[in-house]
């Protein structure tokens, strides 16, 4: 039987989060039981691999492979959901909630894609889920945007949010280092996984950005509704040219609510080297949120790890044990309310306006500058500033980099496609945005 | 009499802050009622002033100057204390909740000294006193550290938390200006007061320190327990230097968890230019906490101003809101338990151990140095880098910079009163401590 004074954890997936969290818990349970008053014990751990508990000093008698075992037991109050991944994840999620558990989560998939529905499940059942984990690790962001932000109508989002690609354009800029070699660095440090399309073709980010969106907006942005651009075809003279012009290269997820639609992009940009989100090093995380009141505000820190990981969990496991014990002593917890979300048009990156940083290769020839600035003057995209850049001498080629004033995207589009056409142009390199 | 679906609110003072208060509750109020499913209503305006109301836009009906009349008004539920200073605000506070009322304040005096005492009051009474924006405006502090960074053991705190002299600081950094003609550009800007002494010498930033320190050590630190100097003996030339050694001078606000106390101070810093910290510039504010299980998080945004102050203001009158209505729902919310304060040591800056900057007039003839160098070695002071700067041949004086290992500051202290004595050395220049 459940003793009173004790909530009942179970514990789903003991991968690298899991077990820092069965860590966390084992070595801080009684600081914990401390601040809230009483015991949280851990009742169930449910994993595929029995093995994988071997690694972890819990009793091997917690430990189940049957998911029966663990969702069937009503003394169970909180669920923590770390398996990853949509399925089985996200039954898993749906069926504790509907049978009015908390649930803790750390799955940006499930929570960007079923976030909610799953909300409105909770806050039907008079619990909820949490999910602070799902972006950032342990640095707090969505807690920021769901509470202390919340006199604010939020106009926009820039954020770097995925570690591994963040720690691979480091290295790039920093050593002059291609992508597969900054990739193979980072994937011997443990960065990055050995298939990391995940991370550098921007799907994680992906996800985060959808789920911050959809709470700064109050709608539902899906992960498909994110334009998405990876960092796999970038280029060592592109952060080159950047520094240069004085810019660094991040992979920024953007969010912005404007007149006529959601634009939420994610893809490499041009940032100017004085913001602080052009200094964010290494692996760690940085969002910057822009309210109606507050201005810009930064939050800063780990993107991962089992441990920044673990600080979040074990923050958003005692904030649903206050509310059990609440509704123990015949009290419901005031939890904060999920409003419904609005349907809200999705911008097509096409309509997007900004700056652009075009590389490309031409002849090395006179008139060829002529041509191509008609080109984009034909479409009403204004040059800003043109640097030729090293000759090949036996492709008789040179390099422009070409920086254009404020354009429509679809123009700058057209303008490249049809520039590619020229004769005089032997190839059109990257073109990245600027986000200022 | 006030009606079911509705939260009475009173405010007291109506000043530049208030007034921010006023207009976004009439400008935003019922998009916060969508949020809330329940309106708020500005039932009293507290201010001695009458004229003050007149330059907002809200029934001067609702205005008054008498304290009773607003505080006794059974109707109220939550109380807004925007009065700042000590009294009364300190006695209103306690008269609100020890009738039961929510308090919203932005007052760092009173939560600094009093902020234990009144706690514990309001949880008795089983309401809440909530102060998000007596720390950094409208950038969330307070908030993630009583929920978001819960989990960890909060080891330390390093905070820019006053914007007057981060403008000051920046200005002289950044254009070679002397501290005078930095303070009078920020008057002129409304950055700095008439009488700047609050900001300038730190006074300011030991109450918001004071307060931070408490709520991660979970202790009572006392404004009078932090060690404080401000930055009126600073000097261009301290920049300058500064910046050929690699760092930046912020007025850094510390507190550190150590095995053998709590260390809080509050002076200019050193600060190593590749660190975040070092690049908030002007009026911005930032905090970098430090945790076990997290590391390092930094929260960077506005400091100052009516509205990023209404931004924390109106939040915590949300958050205070929702709990008011479950009550009257027959649910009482689970509010975050303040933990019982255990006293702590607090450790004399005497103890302190970092490494320092220091400059100083010395006479310029052979065999200075050595008489120099002797004096730190006898307090066990290590010398890292001396660099002689120029030279003033009228006076036959150089100027010497240096910088130590780290040393003990009592040692450090002793070491340039001895120095002071040497008839080589006509003066003792600015010490500053390195903080990385």
């Amino acid at each position: 039987m459940a003793k009173q004074d004790e909530i009942q954890v179970a514990l789903l997936g003991i991968g690298v989060i899991g077990s820092g969290v069965a860590r966390t818990l084992l070595m801080k349970g009684s600081a914990y039981a401390e601040q809230l008053g009483f015991q949280l014990n851990l009742r169930h751990i449910l994993e595929r691999d029995l093995h994988k508990a071997d690694e972890v000093p819990v009793d091997r008698g917690l430990v189940s492979d049957d998911p029966r075992t663990v969702l069937d037991d009503e003394a169970v109050d909180i669920v923590i959901e770390l398996l990853g991944g949509e399925r089985p994840a996200y039954d898993f999620i749906k069926e504790a909630l509907s049978s009015g558990r908390y649930v803790v989560t750390a799955n940006k998939e499930v929570m960007a894609k079923h976030g909610l529905e799953l909300m409105a499940l909770a806050q039907e059942r008079e619990v909820d889920i949490l999910f602070e984990a799902s972006v950032g690790s342990g640095t707090p962001v969505i807690g920021p945007l769901r509470r202390d932000l919340s006199a604010n109508e939020i106009t926009s989002i820039r954020a770097i949010i995925n570690g591994t690609t963040n720690y691979i354009l480091t290295r790039m800029s920093k050593e002059g280092l291609d992508f597969d070699e900054a990739l193979r660095q980072a994937q011997s440090l443990g960065y990055a996984e050995a298939d990391p399309t995940n991370d550098v073709e921007g799907f994680d980010a992906a996800y985060k950005v959808a789920i911050l969106a959809s709470l700064a907006f109050h709608t539902h942005v899906q992960p498909d509704d994110v334009y998405r651009e990876g960092i796999t075809s970038l280029n060592a003279r592109d952060f080159r040219y950047a520094q240069e012009l004085g810019y660094g290269i991040k992979l920024l997820a953007v969010a912005r609510m404007e007149e006529d639609g959601v634009d939420a992009r994610v893809h490499p940009s041009f940032v100017p080297r004085e913001e602080l989100l052009a200094n964010v090093d290494g692996v760690l995380n940085a969002v910057q949120v822009e309210g109606d009141l507050l201005g810009r505000v930064l939050f800063q820190g780990p993107g991962a790890g089992p441990l920044p990981t673990a600080s979040a969990i074990m923050a958003d496991l005692m904030d649903a044990a206050r509310s059990v014990a609440a509704a123990r002593a015949g009290r419901r917890g005031d939890r904060l309310p999920w409003r419904a979300g609005r349907p809200l048009r999705m911008k097509p990156v096409a309509e997007l306006t900004t700056r652009y940083y075009l590389r490309m290769e031409v002849a090395d020839q006179p008139g060829v500058l002529a041509q191509i600035a008609r080109c984009f003057g034909d479409h009403g995209v204004s040059i800003a500033s043109v640097i030729q850049k090293e000759s090949d001498e036996v492709a008789q080629t040179a390099e422009l980099v070409i920086m254009t004033h404020v354009a429509r995207e679809e123009s700058v589009q057209k303008t490249i496609e049809e520039a590619g056409k020229l004769a005089v142009v032997s190839r059109i390199g990257n073109l990245l945005r600027v986000e200022s």
